[in-house]
């Protein structure tokens, strides 16, 4: 067990909007969950308007605020640098990060593009050889029934994976009067739907089937072309100002088939105008032997269809994800009494202490989230070309663990 | 009510094994069930196999069984003509029984090829001047929740619709070893799931929405490419004969995405390799002010989110159609007593007759069907040449009602 | 297969509403859905008045219709009397069709006293010397699901039964201004939702479980006691008159406790006041080694939970009954193709004509509908006398099969 | 917002066990998530086992820990009293504590005994008038949804309420060879699943509906009478030592029937045998406008059916609660992403610390808690005494707020 004479592993956080406090609450809660051979501190959290830093840094537990995070990086107390900004400045914090030989943890995507995303992996390469770790956070991947499925696809319980159908379904800006907030702008955000949360869906699919998409034939669109301007925004909700109007520059929506290297075939869709999906990630893989559905918005339970049983007794069985013998479960609450969103932040972060405790790599890797990126990047140049099959440029030294 | 003295209608069938057997359920059944001015007499149903059809005729209440479709199209004792067979004969024994004068009820997919369903359709424009009618058997647009969905989008209740989702999941050919039956045969059936399931979803689509799909980005997969034999076949089941094989020349799942003439984006799924699923027909639409899904495996319920009601009761309303406010559903038994999917067929008699009756046209009209056959056709050809998108072939006169 | 040469059973049926249309549709469709050795011939229907009756005769398939129920009984061309009146004259006219030597199939509840109830046992006793066969309705026990849930239970999968949990909610009458019809009249229906929807789930419960309730405590109570008079009633719709009213003199709801003979304890509820629960029966088993959950709303489906399999893997599988292995499945379409309420008559009439056939006694007897009503007659005993502890009057010859 | 300068309020904790750990859980987070004008501050956590509770004081995050809480409450720097213990103690801890001016938050059951939760009652009373809050953990009013559900009904949104229907189901003792903890043992626990489980229907029930039960007719049962002792034993595992048994002293299940005095008839449920539901609590009310019904293994959902809806819309809407304009919500994620059990506690913190900041009493009261052991006191009553009708002892000015 942790305690106050284990190691430390001391943490400053940039960004401390929806992210940041999602992380907070992992940081604070992942040593009094699990017994762990290292101690996260939450030594400062890093924002750009001083007043409100202070203030976040009082509500979610950080030692120390700071509003230049060059100068959090430059810091000898700080061991892991853990990057909640936008896609925009991932990689400039993460490069100087490393480059001051600490660990780092960075939000997904990883970046705005493959080119910044490779620079990152290649940094992340030459840092490794020193110790240093990195990781890219894709929290679904400890949502404990999405590792529970993985390792029944993995056992072979479903059998040759034929069909994976992955939707995120949501719906926060259908209102044409929501207001343009950085997530509607390519220049920050990348892309829209697609990277935000068609990230999540590729990782993953990739995740659980252990395969990867190697091509993909594709279609965005954008519904509502102009915006009005913000006033002010934060997390997920924002007003707009009124008289002026500027124009979206991501995707509402991105829908894509893809084949995946074990020879399933797949459909994809990301969206925010399903109206009545808040959070509505679903993915359903069909195997040869057996199918596994997992919807988020139900986190709890996994559905899983045996098709060896005897034919009058087959059926999606509703597992309700809550025993000690599932993954991450025996540090929480006896069967049946559920959990929630944010542990999957807590499960991320144990596995974090876990990897650098023991010197190994965490998972997923920046290569891991540089190759959801090559992904994204097929799907959005299928997209500008007529939908046409686009192949993954897919380097194969990096393969999901 | 249609009594022994009401008008006939003077009805001929054509196969008697899965899909004839539903028809002649609807049959026997829809004077009974409704309230119609004129009276469907069961006369003969048609075969080739002599001994088999006579004992069809006898469970299913056929007056009289003949071996000879042509035959049974030249009687005068037959007003309609319900073709029932595998696609391959469709044409020839729709244009027979166009030029004979009897109404045609065709089962689903209208042809096997566009240029089969081309004829058949000038053939139904030529009969109807001469107050001929044509019907195709899409029975799932009189399952009351798919008819019920119609009245609300276009009622305009869930607003402008910005995404189609549609499965049609199936699994009985999972099993490597289930048998070339002729639904497996290109020549026989033309298609795998796309023309047999997926024009399912194609048409509901198209109706529910009021629109139709202009061009498709698709890919389609045979994942067993080799069968055994069959040696004996009846309706979705068979058994194999152990040592030859043949090869299976039509797809597995076929998958894509589309654009509606209203401006939607789509995806589409048909496949028999969902494993779990039976009949597993789902379809969501969201619009800009609600949302509505249907699940065939759950006909007698639809649900449907109103966005337009206060933020904190919204919700997905899982109504039970059986109301006698629904479509169909004052024929049948007092609320929340569910029908089963045989009752789609006697609503899609009812309609038949009642069409007949007031000197109208029933639809899906042939030329409804052909309009599905140019989506079918987009994909084929969209799926040979690497996925690119491809404009369905769409003679603007013909739009579905 | 039977054919128009097969043996015939000609019935005759008194009662044409709800349960008459019901039956009607079960006898046209039985022979058509099974291959049996005998064929149901619809030879008559009675009813009080004239036109009414000509036309359900019509409508319903049957030859004649006649308004004198004892003229019905007295012909040659006979062999089965359908009761489907109102629980008041059941044993009247039961009583008159078995001395004339007529099979007789009985709606429930057999009676509304316990008093007719076993006077109708005594003369079916003395009829079965003479081969007279008697069944009474309780259709459910043919759901497919439910059979099948009752074999699970006896072949031991879920163990020793531990508790028995099962609600019969409808809402038909929560209006206040909903008409005093028959079913709310004791001299008509002996009692209200108790014997009307209580009866079901008590002989489906013991049914399933193979185990009779030997006890209960109950609580009755009519929460509208005052309504208008009806104008005219059907089924179970009606419309009131206006100014007059009369007194409830049934219960609206009964809810009671019980003791089962194998040690499971239980919970019954039956009501008419349950606000959007149309037909929700509802029934659950808890076992030592498993749990089996049903749904007549969602009647296709059963939900079984095998405390067997590994802590990780169990949760309630969602069984979709349309398998040719399920009971009754063999008949009717595709796995996934779901049938509806009416089909619960079908296989009834299809279990009473093979029983009929074979020289065997159909279930559930006379004999085991009246230990239903012992178990009913325990629940108003106890509800009038402050919910004390009140044995069933159960005979022990009577045992459920 | 708090801060570092906000009030604190000084917390002690007794017991470390599942309660305490989901207590500190909140006690952590309370202040992270919701800006109070007042600050809880960890200071020690008391338990019997010196080693045990110095390491679950480093795990849960309490400053200092004693082993002897009498220690505990005659310190000067603690304000409130948190007991986390088994109820045989709540009595004679809370009395110490408000004798020495503590505030008390006490775990559910209040006590063992009607005698000690009255004497409880009055000692909070006195020391009421001191300024001295006292609270009794219901903590699943807390979760929004029932919350939301009370709200809803005390709205008139659901009418006169006319059916109550409350199970809480688990199986966590199903296997005989489970040994005897002390929740078995009736001088420890004081009754089984009626006090543990039972209490949180009957308080929930309650506190929905702005009703109190005024009698009941109850029926206990022990299923497995001997038991194993127990090896070692914590939260609700234990493994069994072999050998040696006892005898179980306490109900296995508790069923009863109910009215409340808005005139409502209810059914409740508490079992520890219902195979397959790990913490099965589910609630519905019907009232004469429409139902509302719970879940807490689905905590995030309501279903609401609206019965004022036109007929051919109504059904019961799930709705997600997880919206800003949803109780306690807005402090969490944005919609759609779901929270867990252990936020009921963070919850019931919150509105602990604005009464005790706002100089008000907290609900439930020691009163409230003490109505709900007369429930169970009558249930216990009624269930010795061959199930009779049983008044609760309802001392009037005690009334739910």
């Amino acid at each position: 067990m942790s305690t106050a004479e284990s190691p430390q592993l001391r943490v400053g956080m940039i960004g401390h909007a929806f992210m940041g406090a999602a992380h907070s609450q992992a940081w604070r809660t992942v040593n009094r969950a699990f017994d762990l051979p290292i101690r996260a501190s939450m030594v400062a959290v890093c924002g750009r308007d001083p007043g409100r830093t202070a203030a976040a840094a009082a509500r979610l537990g950080w030692a120390e605020h700071v509003t230049d995070w060059r100068e959090l990086i430059a810091r000898d107390d700080i061991d892991l640098v853990d990057i909640c900004t936008p896609g925009d400045s991932h990689a400039e914090i993460a490069l100087a990060a490393l480059a001051a030989g600490k660990h780092v943890l960075c939000e997904k995507p990883l970046a705005n593009s493959v080119a910044e995303a490779t620079e990152m992996v290649q940094a992340a390469e030459s840092a490794r050889a020193l110790g240093v770790r990195t990781m890219c956070g894709f929290n679904y991947r400890r949502v404990p029934a999405v590792a529970f499925m993985r390792k029944l696809i993995l056992d072979g319980r479903i059998g040759v994976v034929r069909h994976v159908r992955a939707v995120y379904l949501q719906d926060w800006i259908t209102d044409p009067q929501f207001p343009l907030v950085w997530r509607l702008q390519s220049d920050r955000a990348g892309s829209g739907a697609l990277g935000d949360i068609g990230s999540h869906i590729v990782d993953m699919t990739q995740y659980v089937t252990g395969q990867l998409v190697t091509g993909v034939s594709a279609m965005t669109e954008t519904f509502v072309r102009e915006r009005p301007l913000p006033s002010e925004s934060s997390g997920l909700s924002a007003t707009g100002e009124g008289s002026s109007t500027g124009l979206v520059t991501v995707d509402d929506a991105a829908i894509f088939l893809a084949r995946l290297d074990g020879g399933a075939i797949a459909t994809y869709e990301a969206t925010r105008f399903a109206t009545g999906h808040k959070n509505g990630l679903r993915v359903e893989i069909n195997g040869s032997l057996g199918s596994i559905s997992f919807d988020l918005q139900r986190l709890n339970e996994l559905e899983f269809y045996d098709a060896t049983k005897p034919a009058a007794e087959q059926g999606f069985t509703r597992i309700l994800i809550t025993e000690a013998e599932h993954p991450y479960l025996a540090a929480w609450w006896p069967p049946g009494h559920i959990i929630g969103y944010e542990h999957s932040f807590t499960h991320q972060m144990r596995d974090l202490l876990e990897a650098i405790a023991s010197g190994q790599d965490p998972t997923p890797s920046f290569a891991d989230a540089l190759q959801v990126q090559f992904v994204l990047d097929a799907v959005q140049r299928s997209a500008e070309t007529g939908s046409g099959w686009t192949e993954v440029i897919n380097a194969p030294q990096w393969v999901p663990v």
